[in-house]
């Protein structure tokens, strides 16, 4: 089992940036893993993710904090420090699509999904036979079209509680309000099953089926205030022709589905994306 | 080299059209290479690719027209007979990037074409050197911009003169009008530099940079009058990420383009492509 | 729910096959929905498939026999007729690896795979909880290096017992006799984590990673006596990189073999796919 | 125009890399583009590549050397240092096939290769025309079957002439003597035209067509003594079906072949690929 801390570091972009942190974590015993950069030259914005053994490393995280603020600071950075031994807690939102529900519960189960899933929220209670296989609690919330933000507000009781770190939209069909997505920015992955910007909105299949497309695709983001424009994490497509019938569509489209969120979930948890311009680095 | 004859059609489903269609061939002898078709459901139409041997078939094309013309009415019948003798003439128009010319010239120079190309027409002089050295007649024709419909004039004589078949939008970067398009219809052949309806209309990589999206595409499909809506043929995406400056994706996406208008221009010209509900069927 | 009836043909090509066969189902009031078919030109092989209707159909099975067969002998026909109604019946032999199993069952759960599964083998305990959780019946027969031959014994006997159509081998680690093979050919679907012929035998994604390839595959074929060597059904890969440790090939991996061996699946239950020549015909 | 240096180091991984090679680079005022790295954990390898700006850096080229050269010698590094400025020099092997020597003189005709391609070499005189078009000396070398070592002096002779860095076999179909190889260690590139390892040596077509692969492949690697073994740079496919003859893969697979010689090409010109352990590294 792996012990390591990842760095996850952006700021303008200045000479000498690489050089004092790798000189501050060679002064302190890291051994370095895995260090990816990448320098937006539009932005002038130098964007940074580092992981190094923890076993040799002579800091704790509390003096770690301690002691890299003062070249957070002369640097002007966004820093964030994560460790491994923190799993991340995770509460999956879902209607009655299952199937990416059962993608990332298999995945959990198998071990791909390094974090905790204390939460299955619903506004159908179809689903709750699968989240008793995988043996996670299952909470029915009824969403009533005048009652949403009582709804909201159970579910964010709910969250606290847990203290989730990060909900996942896994075809949950109803849409969110500012206030909800305000109290976890960027920590709010949903799945669209379009390849966005084309069909943001309702019933893309059925207008890309319409428009006669010749692919399909399915789409992971961030949540943000306006829908369906957040930063993109992931993206896929799949080829389809004029003999897939609308709902072949959806079966392909399913598919899609569960592997272009289950990434981006995963790169999430594993601390390897960055958010800036409303877009994402992911390093890899 | 192959001697064949096609036959397109489109028409209501009804009982019996398969059974019609293959009782004539037989009957006149046809020895069938590859026979093709279509259901749509939705739409309650038939459409049927069917492509024969002329070697022992006992019809020359206009018996095959006056004997087929019953059974044609019968069933409400489009239809469209293709030889295989006949090489279409296409024209492509080019303004200053020139990937998809050189793409289809050297095309068409090893024989993965089966067409003539006499004429290349472009609003810019940049691209004589590579018609010349395919020896193809290359016309410039400038796009003033209070004087477009002389340049049309100019341009539907010539394509008039040479008897073309098929217009190919080889990165041509200026709109054509209602009227000229109505002149071609279901023949021009546009690539558009995005995954549509995504980024339709103008400067497509720069908008694709700005929202961040994972893959960048390239659209073939029939001009219609409504900008970048026609009929979709083929649509191909590349893989993207943030280490792709502006310029990378248009790199990329020239190679897209090539590949994804080739096709379409080779399906076109191979009889393959049918289309109905401003869509197409491309038989494979 | 629909109810069909789908022909298959494999036979010497010859003029008047399709006329007559079009003429059959049209003169007995089939409605036909899907119709495809392919001339194999080297091998002069003429192949089919063809679905349509039972509601206005005027034959019913054992007449359809009688008065078709006579077509069938004067073209030497071999053929099959397969009617929606009735579920084949599939048994899945899995080892350790759980995670096509657990595809399997879910998609077979969510209506997407049109069969029964009555009956799981495994040679380990490990999966039984999966089997419990989507309630399908598992049998626990452990291999032992010198009782092969009773373990095999052991498994055909339930296979007979459950009148088992399709045998899926869902990363079954045991390499099955002749003598089994011989009971089900062309009714034993394997997946093999590698794209074949590329590392047929042991340990693929070991000698991929060795290898240095920048693409890792997976492939759905048919058991025959020689080792991964039958009827290739599907294929696909995924892009690797030099980031990418032997964990991750083998984790990238799990997510094609699903995929490959499911789409098998699907064509296999919906009577798409034509064994000739040690290749495949998959018809969409 | 870009003024640029990049360094590329391969050696024992330590502590404290990082941190001497970006303080070297920080003391010296290099304002660094793009930077990457690479551990193979199993090789004990460290892995880098730094570009950087010229602009305001303090050592030139010889002053490099000389106090790079103790940090080098202390890590054991194997390095080398590369200048925007310097354009390699490449020769283009052909044989009868033209696409791969046609996409190569068109991209860097169209400043997508910064290379020289001062000589053409063929042993058949077919290509000449497409040389001529690009104003690219070609030179008509026959290779008899019982004269191969002196065909291989007088290549050689012009290789040497023309100050080769790297020879492109462009589709040429000779095997070249590991004496001729020897000469140019990881500076020959080759494309073949199968996913390796499956189909290597030859008529990979016409064996992937008798297997009955679902997906065709094309492979460009370094070429070294054992035929088609050698590490691979860059791979692709492309997918086929049953519908597809011989033919149409031998086309199919013609774009594949372009596209990943042309990747593989550029990115060694770039100094993004690292060979280590019969493997490549790819710097993006």
């Amino acid at each position: 089992m792996k012990n390591t801390a990842t760095l996850l570091i952006s700021c303008p972009d200045r000479k000498g940036l690489v050089a004092t942190i790798a000189e501050f974590l060679y002064r302190h015993n890291a051994n370095i893993l895995h260090a990816d950069q990448h320098q937006d030259s539009e932005n002038n914005l130098f964007l940074m993710r580092v992981e190094w053994d923890l076993h040799d490393f002579n800091l704790n995280p509390d003096e770690f904090h301690q002691q890299f603020e003062p070249i957070a600071n002369e640097f002007q950075m966004k820093w964030r420090l994560a460790l491994s031994s923190h799993r991340p807690k995770i509460a999956i939102f879902v209607s009655r699509y299952d199937h990416c529900l059962a993608d990332l519960l298999y995945r959990h189960q198998a071990g791909e999904l390094h974090c905790d899933i204390p939460l299955i929220v619903s506004n159908h209670a179809d689903n709750k036979w699968l989240a008793d296989a995988y043996r996670i609690p299952f909470q029915h919330i009824e969403v009533h079209k005048d009652a949403k933000a009582e709804a909201e507000k159970d579910q964010l009781a709910l969250l606290r509680h847990h203290h989730i770190d990060l909900v996942i939209l896994a075809r949950y069909m109803q849409v969110l309000s500012p206030d909800f997505i305000r109290h976890y920015p960027s920590r709010i992955i949903n799945i669209h099953h379009s390849f966005l910007p084309a069909f943001h909105g309702a019933k893309p299949y059925h207008r890309a089926f319409e428009r006669g497309v010749k692919l399909i695709g399915a789409t992971s983001h961030y949540v943000t205030e306006t829908l369906d424009d957040g930063p993109i994490i992931e993206q896929d497509v799949s080829r389809i022709s004029h003999r897939d019938a609308l709902e072949d569509l959806i079966q392909k489209g399913a598919d899609l589905e569960k592997i272009v969120l289950s990434r981006a979930v995963r790169w999430h948890i594993e601390n390897r994306v960055l958010v800036y311009a409303n877009k994402t680095v992911v390093f890899d």
